[in-house]
């Protein structure tokens, strides 16, 4: 049992510029192409225009600070569950049987990083024939109080947990420029990143972004890249693209290196 | 850290007669008396109108047997994340930081009963101030494909696991009759019950209840009683009883004796 974990970034499936919207089109889009695929999967999703904006509102990022903070904590997390029922049913309308895993439930986490995972349930559900959907979270940290958990980092850490067959994340641009695509006209698509091309980028971010950007993407990624697990970052805004990378096609966006 | 384990019966907070319908006044009265109680309280609830009929129109209580279960398993727990919202939402807005925790994405089960789970996030919700929320659900089974999970179970396993305060559970009657009160006239009220007394009674159950009705609750409280925890069953239907009883209060129904 080797998954493929695909991840849709929040600025695929939610509109940023609305809050609490779903791209309800592209998401239906994306479950047939998921439904279609064969593979055994996981997929886990960015919190978009659903748990960023309210994350921000109650200044979560910063750890844990006053008992209002509370009221912020379930107030994003609710916003998520909200964002992930609303994949799942749409997945469960095409067929899939695709059930949700909240990650605050089964992950421990400790200065923002995954130190413990249950992850017996997760597997008992791939073997079943069911797709887990996870989604980034706001989660107990032993040491901040809470974190905002990425969904990034959770595909990094479900990827070399589960020893995946391959990673796909899937974003609303072609895939890693030298700097942010809507802001310069000089970007250029990469098609392959190492950690040494870092260094070297500007990331222009759009601000409501509580976990980081393009930057904390890449870096999370780099980790099972460096296990030899393969990940490609695509356009999940292009019919079928997902669809591909999701069957072993590369070539189809950036794919990021151990070195 | 010794919290005290409340279950909300699913006849309590929804009306079984009508599928997906919660009793909002009566739920709201008792988010009342939850933020007012002053303990550090984990909630389990059932599933009442909402989960029962699903899982039986699918047949899961018999293990997997087909693929168009899987079906059913998604459809079941959608049901009961729709009512853990309800309740989370409820409360947070009478100000109660209320969490859900999914048991699905926590808990290993094995032949119907709970082997293993990662209770580090649960324990560090507990920390930060939160109030944990689970609820029976269909969940993963090594043996039997799946299983569904009773509220009643969670409950027990957490007050052992946490080493409990106190287990109060609310219901829809002042406790447990010699017979179902529903049916029978010559019901009679227990101050007790112990083991023993199981035997002697007769347990008229309502057809929808997927997980074993008063026979299968009570038989699942004697193994905290057994730890020596409190447990006690109460109406949680009359105003101020749920309260009385989190606070330490007994003789307001039946208290579940070892033997």
């Amino acid at each position: 049992m080797r998954p493929v974990i695909v991840k849709l970034g929040g600025s695929v499936i939610t509109d940023k510029s609305r809050k609490f919207r779903v791209r309800r089109r592209i998401l239906e889009r994306i479950a047939d192409e998921i439904a279609e695929c064969g593979e055994e999967l996981i997929v886990v999703h960015g919190g978009g225009s659903f748990g960023h904006p309210v994350a921000k509102e109650y200044g979560l990022t910063e750890g844990f600070k006053n008992e209002r903070q509370l009221k912020g904590f379930v107030l994003t997390h609710l916003a998520m569950v909200k964002l992930n029922q609303e994949i799942v049913k749409t997945f469960a309308f095409k067929g899939i049987p695709a059930v949700p895993v909240q990650p605050s439930a089964c992950m421990v986490v400790s200065d923002g990083r995954i130190v413990e995972a249950e992850l017996r349930p997760l597997r008992n559900m791939l073997s079943l024939g069911l797709l887990p959907v996870l989604f980034g979270d706001v989660v107990p940290d032993e040491r901040r109080g809470f974190t905002i958990l990425s969904g990034d980092q959770i595909v990094s850490f479900l990827a070399i947990s589960l020893k995946a067959k391959r990673v796909v994340v899937g974003v609303d641009v072609d895939g890693v420029y030298t700097a942010n695509p809507k802001i310069s006209k000089s970007a250029e698509l990469l098609k392959e990143i190492a950690p040494a091309d870092l260094k070297r980028m500007s990331f222009g971010e759009s601000s409501t972004d509580v976990t980081g950007g393009m930057y904390a993407k890449v870096s999370e990624l780099f980790l099972p890249a460096k296990k030899g697990i393969n990940v490609q970052i695509v356009n999940a805004m292009k019919p079928g693209i997902l669809a591909r990378a999701i069957k072993g096609e590369t070539n189809l966006g950036t794919v990021v290196k151990a070195r």
